[in-house]
């Protein structure tokens, strides 16, 4: 298979499509992220790149903390509208109808119609470019409860959004299945 | 909506599945990750989080380079089984048929049946506790000739692999469309 060089670039896909949230100037705001994920296990961490000129950007540098809030696919519009739209200009959790709650940091405001949402605290700010790289030790892990089967997060349930970047550019659903992850591989063990 | 809690988490839906290479002892060898995505914009920065304990790790260490593979769907077996096997007793790029290549960096090795290839330079590499987060520049992105349209990455060609974590531990295909990104959310604005 031939290769073409497309230079330096960030072509990684698929990528998870986030609500980042953080107090800014004591009020709730949040912005869709894409890049995103998990940092640590033990203990559990998270690291968001985060565009130094966003209004989010100000509120984690404000308090220290912010939020990751996982979107459902029927929060698509409010999710999208969250990445067009600027705090500095409006009020963007009027704008959703998003109902707003705090967990135990305090200030890391996450949305309740969102059905898995993690408060963290920030323990490295990485100043790379262009953003900010926080990574955040999660403080607590807030789940909508009809999102549980036998008290378990059911992804099913959950239904979050996969973000398809350039040149695409698009929201799309967890598709169909391809294996079991740790299982699907064994065929090849001692091959 | 009522929330339960689980305590610090890393319950972040959806992710990515990616195939993190590097030489270990002067030998290709790859992982399967999906604590990675992307860190910076300018200039382009990926991050990948990797366990200590891990044959690649050392690889990483030894070099200060890394490489980022994206499979696509029809190599989840061999993906998986980057995951599960070591490359400390075994090689599992004869294991998988991988045909191995190197780029600009001359040390990242790279999978030529994985649609995308970003070759990284570590910027920073963050201890933080079971995984080290390996902040990489992105030195040059291969793509196959295949996976281009208009000579534009075209993500329906290159079926990336979504990985949807704990309990579920499976792998899915991209799935429907919801929505344009930077326009679904156009008709919130100014209500």
């Amino acid at each position: 298979m031939a290769k073409v060089q497309l230079g330096p670039k960030t072509s990684l896909y698929p990528l998870p499509t986030l609500l980042v949230g953080a107090n800014v100037k004591g009020k709730p705001n949040f912005m869709a992220v894409a890049w995103g994920g998990v940092a640590n296990a033990d203990p559990p961490m998270l690291a968001v790149a985060i565009r130094g000129s966003r209004y989010t950007h100000q509120g984690i540098k404000e308090n220290g903390t912010f939020s990751v809030n996982i979107p459902s696919a029927e929060l698509v519009k409010e999710t999208d509208y969250c990445g067009i739209a600027s705090g500095a200009r409006g009020d963007k959790v009027a704008d959703c109808g998003f109902r707003i709650f705090y967990g135990t940091l305090g200030n890391a405001p996450m949305i309740e119609q969102c059905p898995v949402n993690l408060e963290c605290k920030v323990v490295h700010a990485l100043e790379l470019g262009s953003h900010t790289l926080f990574v955040g030790g999660v403080a607590e892990t807030h789940v909508s409860e009809d999102c549980l089967t036998d008290g378990r997060v059911d992804v099913k349930k959950i239904r979050p959004i996969v973000y398809v970047g350039e040149p695409a550019r698009e929201y799309h659903g967890v598709g169909e299945l391809l294996g079991q992850a740790f299982r699907v591989g064994q065929e090849l063990k001692g091959k």
